[in-house]
């Protein structure tokens, strides 16, 4: 006896997302079963749709219902900073902290030859537009600590030699409430090299 | 800014699943986001419809798509043992095994005055008139080690004391494979109790 048609597919499918092995989609699978039918109705319809309602701003490419997000779009953002991210999720991230009041604008990858993603095939074209039309004064860096990370970085402020926007990228080091024992040689080598002085 | 409305609506729906906490509902739901529609189809025509297409099987109260289960109809199981189990997916463990080639009986339920739960509110007299038609040679008692589980099993074997059908129960112990340090004391004194002399 397997489980029934249904059940088999629910699980074939929960099984596709992150994180998500056969045992923890067979549990989901059979807690899907018992929720009320209207949270089923919405469950339902927002995947079959979410494809074609969540879209991407035409300006910087975060996640949007509408042609421009709410971000680009507020009036009380500060338009002369960009924050540089490789995906939209990671707006969230910062959005989550709330101290950062700029703008923002979406990579979609980052520059990396050996997996044949070059320049061209990222949002660096339309950042390097928006820095030139837009009075940009500093664009932040908050790709992540890896080659293709500095790659990108790198990549990017060479085109900008020319112009006097400030280009900063974010702290790298050891993380709050972290133990130094677990902490890899690099970040430690990095957290050391930008130690900043104490102040009494 | 936050998420927009269809993502905000997933991420909740993801929220009522069994373990699932803030951070993982938004991983999957942005994981969504780039399955294929042909997934997401089939993904949100299951969620929508599995309410109405999982039955319970009208014998044993397994799931099922039709009016009995796929155990009850084949015609190689054994028609004179039943397995009782709390819950369908119980049935879906044993069924994994592969070694028992009997029936079952799903009470959806265990004995909990506590809670409530009377000897009626569960499935026993469907179990006691299947004892008594269908010529029923063994029933095995396979609920959880718990007071619940120990009270409906000795309630159901009270029920039975006039039939002379053979009630056992699965044995309780020791796991295999598990550390003895991290056994609680009343699984051990089970283990103890019940112990197998040792052949050579």
């Amino acid at each position: 006896m397997n489980y029934p048609e249904t059940l088999k597919k629910l699980i074939e499918c929960y099984k596709k997302l992150p994180g998500i092995g056969e045992k923890s989609a067979e549990r989901m699978a059979l807690a899907t079963i018992d929720l009320d039918q209207d949270i089923l109705n919405t469950f339902s319809e927002s995947i079959k749709t979410i494809k074609e309602k969540i879209k991407f701003c035409e300006i910087c490419n975060n996640y949007s219902e509408s042609d421009r997000c709410e971000i680009c779009n507020s009036p009380s953002r500060d338009k002369h900073t960009i924050c540089v991210v490789e995906e939209p999720k990671n707006i969230i991230m910062f959005e989550k902290i709330g101290t950062y009041n700029g703008l923002y604008h979406v990579l979609n990858g980052l520059i990396s030859p050996l997996d044949g993603i070059n320049p061209e095939q990222i949002n660096i074209d339309s950042l390097l537009k928006r820095i030139e039309n837009d009075d940009i004064k500093e664009v932040i860096f908050a790709l992540k600590p890896s080659i293709e990370g500095e790659t990108t970085t790198l990549y990017i402020k060479k085109m900008l030699t020319k112009s006097d926007v400030v280009v900063s990228k974010i702290a790298h080091g050891v993380p709050m409430g972290a133990d130094i024992d677990y902490i890899d040689s690099l970040t430690l080598e990095l957290a050391l090299e930008d130690r900043k002085r104490v102040d009494n």
